[in-house]
């Protein structure tokens, strides 16, 4: 039989999503999703809203949410691109701002999905190794000849470069775009890079409502860079798909972004557990590297990790372990609830005990 | 200043979808939404819904959406594929069939999105003319070398290619993925091609929620085809965007495939408003082409076509105008209800008198 499908299509291996199993209820710390509901303005928004109207299109200029970000980061609408998700923003990013063959530059350890797209359209990625300590040196990133991509702070370990250090990167590649993905930014206690977008033309920043605004389930995210970057963003993105984004999703994100007390409440929160649960792994013996997002990556030198993750699945704890060579000794806790880490810290210690 | 666009980001011409303005309140007859609402059951299942869950990923294989249009069409779940619209089945068929620089077939007189993933993705189109009469000649489309993209019916004419002669160009293109976007289908009072997904593997049929389901506002489309077919469009997908379907959206897709009976009651009030408007044209001199679809696609000898648009949105009515060499004496009209369609043909009365 002729198989019909592209070179591509027959070749490619995809980018594998945390598993989302229906067998049990499990406390699920493998996604990195809030353990808080979005703002209950969302619900009451989305209840309130004019459902005969989803019989028409959506605005696809996404115009609405756009002016409450602009205004969120006083900034102008004409700087912001919405898009189904942060990853399609990435996807977008790679057919916007690179010619096939062209380099990609990114840490050998960071967000999977960059290796990915680099395979989808063809790029010739240079992955920069990690130090031993998994941090980045931001000398490695000086003066390259192709665009770069950083996680700010990274995946999957949750280190964090200050702002200083990603100016430094961004003033020594003048000629190359510099594309700070910030999914897990608002865990850090910095300020976001955007600001940074009004200064320096080769800046693209990426964020999420996924995390921080509780809301994976709604597919939304949003790049802020000057305009020549968003229209870019716009001319790949009116080639592929006019509307990627539903009326209920526009509503739902518009409320998120107007309660922000909600928003540093519900992050405050994840913030405060995670330091407290980093404080009992490192009693209990485990290396916690110093995360600044809403999730930790950990290792313990009496178990191995991939042992770790299957126990505490079938104690009904869902966490994330990667195969992949450098990092195949962690696991990626996603910090849930207090309670949710009470129950999992219990679960770990009676695991490590034994 | 350096502009970091890509070479395509920089010369792509994109789609461009129907003007969406917001001076005034139009009767929108420009982008074939449905002029009823989604069925109750859309709202009632939103307004129930746990949206506390919208912190949760949705499921990114959306399963429960596939169970029940695998049900309503008596096929397996693993031959559907779910996009977040058509539009985006459409480009990921682009990357998922067709290798850089193949050749890709299709009228010259079709969905004009097809160029634009043409040039996209890099292919070579080859746009085969409609015969005078604006009909495809099946004739034309036997024992070709390579992809061929058709609309059934057609856009923007409206006319359709009955299951038999769809039949004979899958049958003579064995070699050939054959891809037959259905958007219009549900109009043409015949069956969809989907049941020779069984019998041929080289057909894929698309099809999508926001015309004959009324729910444009939410994003759905999907594609039926063999396990290879669909397997092709998941590994792009899965290399592109994990979760394209948000939550809410699965929830209003399940209760308008449920609600079969509202959905045939719409559709045959579109198909009646349809051919009553046609004979009213008729009788005022129109060249109506005889579209099976739910939009009408019109010219008159008195009047240019770009003039009768203009006059028209000057009179609150919003429809199509292309200005594309081929088609630019004709505008397309959108069905609406009764009580618009009337006002519509008073309106086009007025001006072709004056």
């Amino acid at each position: 039989m002729k198989s019909f499908l592209s070179d591509k299509a027959k070749s490619i291996e995809p980018y594998t999503p945390g598993e989302q199993p229906k067998d049990k209820n499990y406390i699920k710390l493998n996604t990195n999703e809030s353990p808080y509901p979005p703002s209950p303005y969302v619900k009451k928004a989305l209840i309130e809203s004019n459902f005969d109207d989803l019989r028409l299109y959506p605005d696809p200029n996404v115009s609405d949410l756009k002016k409450e970000i602009a205004e969120l980061y006083n900034i102008n609408t004409n700087n912001i691109f919405i898009g189904n998700g942060s990853d399609e923003i990435l996807a977008f990013c790679f057919m916007a701002f690179f010619n096939r063959s062209d380099k990609i530059y990114y840490p050998n350890i960071t967000y999977s999905f960059y290796s990915v797209y680099s395979s989808l359209f063809d790029l010739n990625e240079v992955k920069i190794p990690l130090k031993d300590d998994f941090t980045i040196d931001i000398n490695d990133y000086k003066n390259l000849d192709s665009g770069i991509f950083i996680a700010n702070p990274n995946a999957p370990t949750g280190l964090l470069l200050t702002l200083d250090q990603l100016e430094e990167i961004i003033i020594n590649n003048k000629d190359n775009i510099v594309i700070i993905d910030e999914a897990y930014i608002d865990f850090a206690a910095i300020e976001s890079a955007y600001k940074l977008t009004k200064k320096y033309d080769n800046l693209l920043v990426v964020q999420t409502f996924s995390k921080s605004r509780s809301l994976a389930g709604i597919r939304l995210g949003f790049a802020i860079g000057n305009e020549n970057l968003i229209q870019g963003l716009k001319n790949i993105k009116y080639s592929f798909n006019s509307y990627t984004i539903n009326r209920l999703s526009i509503i739902a994100g518009i409320e998120a972004i107007k309660d922000n007390q909600y928003f540093k409440d519900t992050v405050n929160k994840v913030i405060n557990t995670r330091e407290k649960t980093k404080i009992k792994l490192k009693e209990l013996g485990f290396n916690v590297l110093d995360s600044k997002s809403n999730f930790i990556f950990i290792s313990h030198k009496n178990i191995f990790a991939e042992d770790l993750y299957l126990k505490l699945k079938d104690k009904g704890i869902l966490v994330r372990y990667f195969k992949s060579d450098l990092i195949n000794n962690y696991i990626r806790v996603t910090i849930g609830t207090d309670e949710e880490m009470d129950i999992f810290v219990e679960k770990i210690k009676y695991i490590i005990k034994n």
